[in-house]
């Protein structure tokens, strides 16, 4: 029986995270009808898709915004929150575009502010949340539940890796013609390697004593697999209150990687996705710098990562990915003694003006 | 005499620092011509615009999405160069669109090729350079010099705030009717207030003595000073290896503020804007936590700064936050005896794949 279940420490976060097969089952037998649904609302056309979500709901947006790039080629973009609320910058530039808000609660109140302002200013909306009964759901044209059951932990994982799974469902509706989209039954392998990875502890176990030395780190991923490393680098932070940081591949390696040295070590994620290569590259110059370094991902020809997770070939590897780092940030905080579901900084829903 | 001139350690960048009064003057100068320029070029309207860039420039960049978005309320996005370049889709989606590309040398090959990328899909390309007989030039449908001399220490210093003035002046061109737009006049301020800042150096100093004596620290701003903040946190990455953590105040307080303690200060820039002083509000929960703080910024009613920058009251204070967070960099390398000059993980132009 592996310890996310009766470990002391983070009793709450670790049974959350052994909801995700479940709760991604259910994304992914709404897969389909979910890209129809958007297929449909979108059947008039759309001038571009933005995203709107504040911490851990940001990095699920990032996925989407890299997959609605890939998948369809239309201008994307994070909206920033705070151009609105504190700039009182209105939204009329919107009209004809979807915007896609994700809020796990459905109550973070600039989202569902801004949600009702876009609608008005002739966007179609959809929500991404937790509760269908929500504000945000109100000001939704369509509303795609996560079903993933109360969240009572503070840090958030079952809500996370069910909003990535739903914006590669919308990604896939809004697929442009010629181009494969992602199905249901792509998506539905995610039950089954992800019990997969929540049941191999032992190699999570020995990284997170191995990391749990330092106080400092660099998580390290391109494209698809970058919003898990932004991901991980924050659940660590929030958990453990290491000083984790979380950098594209591209940019780590033209300067930042002078954080990395030997009291400071890299985890590279790296899927199977062609920008990953370049992550497994940075592996070498870590080397150089004598930082210890850390590949979690699939297996390619000439790397056998520390942590591995199960090749799929498409973007819902970041889900993987993301499990990865959860299991990385419950382990640390273990190793450490900190309980990670009474982290000392978070609170449950962001009340930003 | 300032140490910035005749100290052994950073002569380089500090020199280069030390020119940025001309520079800035120099594009203050050119501020209403091209600003008059860029509202010419997109006479016949425009559907969005993107940023394109990697590294510092994607800081400036981001100062660019804000200014942009506030003066016009057209969608504005970052585009992720690894999307066309590492995933092969196309630009087609940006016909009708401005978008800015930003390279320092003008010779990064990602930015280049995909300036004529977007060129050819009907978008219209605006790059903005230190170098105006560069490939990226070529490229463009109006080039904005930065002018800033040759730049020969590695961290970027003087290019990077001509860049955050010259997407201000693309802002300005794009200034909504009704809307006032930042002018020539507004901006030939910052001659005076960045020789004042470099000049004052004996608050860096003492703040950087402080920093020195820890190997972490979270940088944190909001709004049209987030960009200054990741900039801050890049340039004590890159030069001093010290982790540093860029962070947006909204996000770092419902959360990531956890990294901070009695071992990890903040370094707080908050200015005159609408956002700012919800990162001076922060300081009362990081003396909470215990953790150290300082306060880079305009003087409020109920505030004094540690380290100080005039007030101007326009988005123009990002780079005097810049400048700060240049002297922070500098300054705690020299009170760690690391040559800023010579950085352990930094090359000049960026060759990503």
């Amino acid at each position: 029986m592996s310890d996310h279940t009766s470990a002391p420490l983070g009793v709450l976060m670790g049974a959350e995270m052994a909801e995700q097969p479940d709760v991604l089952g259910g994304m992914a037998a709404r897969f389909d009808d979910v890209s129809a649904q958007l297929k449909g609302l979108v059947s008039g056309g759309v001038a571009g898709v933005a995203f709107l979500a504040r911490g851990s709901s940001d990095n699920a947006a990032l996925l989407g915004r890299y997959a609605v790039e890939l998948a369809s080629g239309l201008p994307t973009c994070l909206v920033a929150p705070s151009v609105v609320t504190s700039y009182q910058r209105g939204t009329d530039g919107f009209a004809g575009w979807l915007i896609v808000a994700l809020s796990q609660s459905g109550r973070t109140p600039e989202i569902v502010r801004l949600a009702g302002d876009f609608h008005r200013s002739g966007a179609t909306v959809v929500g991404i949340t937790n509760d269908s009964d929500s504000d945000l759901a109100r000001e939704a044209r369509l509303t795609i539940e996560l079903n993933a059951g109360r969240e009572r932990a503070v840090p958030a994982t079952k809500t996370v890796t069910s909003q990535m799974l739903a914006v590669l469902a919308i990604a896939a509706g809004l697929t442009s013609r010629g181009q494969r989209a992602l199905t249901g039954a792509d998506v539905s392998v995610l039950t089954g390697a992800v019990s997969e990875l929540l049941d191999d502890v032992e190699p999570v176990q020995r990284v997170a004593a191995q990391l749990a030395a330092h106080n400092r780190v660099a998580v390290v991923g391109r494209g698809t697999i970058y919003p898990a490393a932004l991901e991980t680098a924050l659940k660590l932070q929030e958990t453990s209150g290491m000083m984790a940081h979380g950098f594209s591949t591209a940019d780590f390696r033209h300067g930042p990687i002078a954080v990395c040295g030997p009291d400071v070590p890299a985890v590279l994620l790296a899927g199977s996705g062609p920008a990953d290569e370049d992550t497994r590259e940075v592996r070498a110059q870590l080397t150089q710098r004598g930082a210890p370094s850390i590949l979690v991902g699939t297996a390619s020809g000439r790397t056998t990562p520390d942590v591995a997770w199960p090749l799929l070939g498409t973007a819902a590897e970041c889900v993987l990915a993301t499990v990865r780092g959860q299991q990385l940030a419950l382990h640390v905080c273990r190793a450490l003694g900190i309980d990670p579901d009474q982290p000392a900084g978070l609170n449950k829903v962001t009340l930003t003006h």
